[in-house]
């Protein structure tokens, strides 16, 4: 770290930060500039522990400023707080789970050396920036990124929004969701892959976010490697799910499957990535839908993005059984968790197919119009692509749902639910269906049969 | 090419180069140093015209120098030199052939513009170099890089080396091919891989090569585009084969194949391949195999470099028939091309899965010990991983075929045979052969199957 303060690096404090907003015209204008400068609010509103995050606001305006945290104050014993732009969502071990002493908190996860360099807050801007332009609708828009300070203005996201996993929690239908996150998608996807752009520029982008590559050593760790072996890191809830977690790493069939998935992860460059795009990376209204914190984007599988955000949903079904109670028997709700599911990845297909077919004549090298536009044909090559990203899809989403059970950072739908053996019974369904569509991802043909797969395993 | 030659590049004549290698220890050295340096005499032996080649000599030693040719003389009516240290094994029309007045050399092939630029000797020093780390034994030595002038000082692969591919049309056999090959390929991939590297070492690499896209995309349109569609560039032996090109422009379960295999190609940083690895690459003698020209270097799929040497032995095999005199029927031959594809692959197999067992401890991130390392867990995974490759090999070993016989650039062990119906039924053999494979190239379990399937296409 200390070379890093030596390159121009110093963390901002609200005084700080207030005069370097108003001699940053970018940040100023937002502010209504001039007088309304003046009556400038600064509030510190915390990201998780790993990124200063202020909201600043004046009688004009308002913006977000987020600078990284370059040595985040520790604290294993509470939980972290999860804010609105958090970076992820991390929940600390609680009570009725096991507790183990050794636990530290995800940030940890990879060793005593601080993981993630400052670089990720440039990574975090580059992609923001680009699947902005992309998909506006969906993308808060970048006003300033300092590459020294590793500091950046955005879009305040302002209430009512919250963080989608905290509504999913609630029982809070988002009718727009997947109509806004198919979108979303759809267009990230497409337009950053071989299907619309040349080689030269897909490399460049390749080249340039391979530097992004703690983040992705992370997601390695975490996701495909931690949950099937011993870690000090792991937990769950114990003692109920201990032969769970132990099936898990038993589980010779399931560790063939989450290795090919890996070098997938690691060695396929076919699209720019989220590359973390759960619920909580998301924040909704009824009416809008904004996806934050791409830091871990990457030119990576495109049904890791997907798979991340089924994958969610399905966890965010499985939690309800723990949130019913008189009031609300969350059966409604749960119907409309799956309908989204299903409705998220057919838009998506929909969508995807759309752009496909409006820009076939474009620069894209995987199919070129020469070789590929007659009809009859580009059906069967779309049919084969969209079957293979949906299986890839149906593979990284039970991987990342898999780990919130067994693996370090568990979700707040699952950790939530006070009720440990309640917890640990739906904990149980999630993993099962995980682990089952993991392995036999390549016999589902639609979404509606992976549906039906996961109401088979829940208990209610 | 202006601003290229502002940047410090000048060609080098006979005069300078002399004066040059004087003033470069790592060069003068090699040639003795001192009194010796008056002894030198410098040969130009051409390279297909892409390159400048020298063989520098004096009393103590030998040197070859390479530099590429900024602006290369076309010269689109006669034959390209096919020299020792040939960039590719380029074979002009010829006679009894289709002869198409817009034809142009390989070089012109995308577009009016000089598709390679000089950084490609880069990519060619640092791939030598790195396979040269990994495996001396088939690798000549670079002594010295310039990356100014992309000039290039290495070993000089003495005489009797010839190129393979000129000693498979000469009919001679060389008994350690196959295991030498199979040792180049083993030791270049599969330490160049997930298998050994950590994620970190193979980023970096993936983004360093990233910079050679025009090597990649000139490979992208002559292997996996041009022979799908109608192309200018497209020859093959008209009329004879007239209706077999169209059928490979009209074959769409064909162009689903290798539209897959094209964006593999383009998307999957798996190791870091020779990516041009033909029986044109590879000096030979009895008793030594020597790996050059390695110009289109870069991560990508391993099969790439397994299925080019496989594919080229196979189109060496069709072309026997047609080599075949009352002096030599080639029939003992063409076995020995057999068993030389047999245990190449075989030999491979074994080599990198022997490097694996070694290497299991190692940092290699795709398979970590502590998840991996159970005996029958890492038989059944190492299998998985090894029918992959096989496929995949199969795949563009096949695809390599193809474009040798209805693109633009052909071989010479075909475009040798004089009669060209003769020859026409050489390349119907092996462009059935090729379709066939790759089609159906899951089903193939083992490489007997393979070459049981090459000889039920041979007309003999």
């Amino acid at each position: 770290m200390a070379a890093e303060e030596e390159q121009g690096f110093r963390p901002l404090d609200e005084a700080s930060l207030l005069a370097y907003i108003k001699a940053t015209p970018a940040l100023a204008s937002r502010l209504g500039g001039g007088g309304s400068l003046d009556s400038i609010e600064i509030k510190e509103v915390g990201d998780g522990n790993l990124n200063f995050v202020y909201i600043v606001q004046s009688e004009a305006g308002a913006i977000v400023v987020k600078q990284v945290r370059v040595r985040p104050t520790l604290t294993p014993t509470g939980p972290l707080r999860s804010a609105s732009l958090s970076f992820l969502t991390l929940t600390a071990p609680r009570s009725g789970g096991k507790r183990n002493t050794q636990a530290l908190p995800y940030v940890r996860c990879v060793g005593d050396s601080w993981p993630m360099t400052r670089e990720r807050a440039y990574f975090e801007a580059s992609t923001l920036r680009e699947h902005g332009r992309l998909c506006p609708e969906h993308t808060p828009e970048v006003y300033h990124f300092d590459r020294t300070l590793s500091l950046m203005g955005m879009r305040y996201i302002e209430p009512p929004h919250i963080i989608l996993r905290k509504g999913l929690v609630a029982g809070v239908e988002y009718p727009l969701l997947a109509d806004h996150m198919s979108d979303y998608m759809a267009k990230t996807l497409f337009f950053t892959s071989l299907l619309y752009n040349n080689t030269t520029d897909h490399k460049n982008g390749v080249a340039k976010y391979s530097a992004n590559v703690e983040m992705c050593r992370l997601t390695e760790q975490v996701v495909f490697s931690d949950p099937y072996r011993v870690s000090k890191f792991n937990r769950w809830t114990s003692p109920y799910l201990d032969k769970d977690a132990e099936a898990v790493r038993e589980d010779d069939e399931l560790k063939l499957e989450v290795a090919g998935l890996k070098s997938m992860f690691i060695e396929r460059a076919q699209a720019l990535i989220h590359g973390d795009l759960h619920t909580g990376s998301i924040m909704v209204t009824e009416g809008s839908t904004q996806v934050i914190d791409p830091e871990f984007g990457f030119y990576g599988p495109m049904g890791f993005d997907i798979g991340a955000f089924l994958g969610n949903l399905i966890l965010a079904y499985y939690a309800q059984n723990g949130h019913a109670d008189q009031a609300n028997d969350r059966k409604a709700y749960k119907k409309w968790i799956l309908k989204t599911i299903e409705e998220s990845w057919n838009l998506f297909q929909k969508k995807f197919v759309e752009l496909w077919n409006k820009h076939k004549e474009s620069n894209g090298e995987a199919y070129l119009p020469d070789i590929y536009n007659k009809p009859k044909l580009l059906s069967v090559v779309q049919k084969k692509y969209m079957t293979n990203l949906f299986h890839d899809s149906l593979g990284f989403g039970s991987a990342k749902m898999i780990r919130r059970i067994v693996g370090i950072a568990h979700v707040e739908d699952l950790e939530s639910i006070k009720d440990a053996s309640k917890r640990a019974e739906c904990e149980r369904a999630a993993l099962n269906c995980a682990k089952t569509i993991l392995k036999g991802r390549h016999q589902f043909e639609t979404i509606e049969q992976v549906v039906e797969h996961i109401q088979s395993f829940d208990q209610d």
